[in-house]
């Protein structure tokens, strides 16, 4: 729903955007090429972006996303960013209404983590494929997937073959996509969300000899994040965070390079939530 | 239509399959994990498959396919697979129901010259994208093309961003998908439909921010196969084809591999077709 005032609410990737093309005028803004993200970037005034780690956020109302009663701020932040990221691409493929569909995710991170639970949540039979079986009780003791395919175990993956309908491919690291395009059953989809910053290899034969199809997509719009968050609102689905204070920072920042965040760093810059 | 007793008939890519699979039962024998080809390979009975170059093909008649009269043999023979190959990502993606859409195609080789034909049947605007100028005009006044782009001129690619709805790559040499990819509207899609031995580059951004998505696909059902030639007969669709004897193959095979075929080869086997 539409916030209005007095309602807690959160800004998300999103911060501006042309307002006159098709994408804009449709609310796809995620897609208008005109798209200033509220941080990581410079503003069209010349502005530099710094997102939350402003002291306080100027922004405008249509980027405003009203946050459920129910869901703590801290562990709402996230979906602004992997809550919509996980439910776009899930929507758009009917994943939320097909119960029984066997969903892969390749990556437990910010990210696969909610989409255990958001997939968990609509029915879905949840596989997680991993690069090491180190998460493994956890992603389905605690989280609930059904499944752990570790994707460095050549028989695990030769064993999987054409077994899923759907793959989510969260990992942000370089990779070639052909052995995933193989656990993946003739005419299924894999889409990528995570945004390695070298090319992915992708082999012509799994793709072609399973008329398999790959997708792009990228947050969502500003209507369908307000869907977004009143959905994950309805199932009380959040975020795992860890909240940090300002001066500690730099040491989230290392540990997110270890890999080593349980599941997202929270800042809190008003120094009201962090434990410690 | 299926053939009778007297037809003229010929026989594809595809010898055999299950018969028992999902795929095998609704007709898309082509993504049966048991296909045998009519080439290229070893039959289940351990004999070496020599496809077009055997003295007299044994076909089971599921795999026989009825040739329009009005189609020359010679000039539908390539049909078999390059017309099934354009023809069934086509419809599989409505460009058989959608005039006016943009459509690119990589490469001007023996499906590209088929698909550049078959599109304009249909009504599209179409663009050849190739590495080179060479064969703009061919294209454009011999097959109809409306526009070219040449892939390896940074500021045709730049001018043409996000202006194509759908395009089919039957490139076969290793290349990044990454600029192609930047040509295609938000949402559109890129088929592959070439088989490139090595992996094709993919990076992610053109992917996710452009939502956009690339799919895989292989010849077609046997049911979609009858159905493709009968269209292509309708529509007076044929590749160009240079016919060639027996003792003509191993120059042929040298032209091939200099990319200087124009733009299929038929091997007149009982050299009753051969004008040389």
């Amino acid at each position: 729903m539409y916030p209005v005032v007095g309602d807690k609410v959160g800004v998300g990737c999103l911060a501006a955007s042309c307002l006159e093309c098709e994408f804009c005028k449709s609310s796809q803004e995620n897609y208008c090429d005109q798209t200033q993200f509220t941080y990581n970037g410079i503003f069209w005034d010349g502005r530099i972006i710094y997102g939350g780690y402003s002291k306080f956020p100027v922004a405008d109302h249509r980027y405003v996303v009203h946050i459920p009663d129910n869901l703590p701020l801290d562990a709402a932040a996230p979906l602004l960013c992997a809550g919509i990221t996980v439910y776009s691409p899930m929507k758009e493929n009917k994943m939320l209404e097909s119960p029984g569909k066997k969903r892969g995710i390749i990556g437990l991170g910010g990210l696969g983590h909610i989409a255990v639970k958001f997939g968990k949540a609509f029915g879905l039979h949840v596989t997680i494929i991993s690069t090491s079986h180190s998460r493994e009780k956890e992603a389905k003791q605690r989280l609930g997937a059904d499944d752990f395919i570790v994707s460095t175990h050549p028989k695990q993956m030769e064993d999987k073959k054409r077994t899923l309908d759907f793959i989510l491919d969260t990992a942000s690291a370089n990779q070639s996509l052909g052995n995933y395009l193989e656990l993946l059953k003739v005419n299924g989809t894999l889409v990528v969300v995570g945004a390695p910053d070298k090319p992915m290899g992708l082999p012509s034969f799994p793709l072609i000899f399973g008329k398999r199809t790959i997708k792009g997509s990228i947050l969502g719009g500003m209507k369908e994040t307000l869907e977004m968050m009143d959905v994950y609102g309805q199932r009380n689905i959040t975020s795992d965070t860890e909240v940090v204070k300002t001066d500690q920072i730099n040491q989230a920042l290392d540990r997110l390079s270890r890999n080593d965040a349980r599941f997202r760093f929270v800042i809190d810059i008003a120094g009201k939530f962090a434990k410690t």
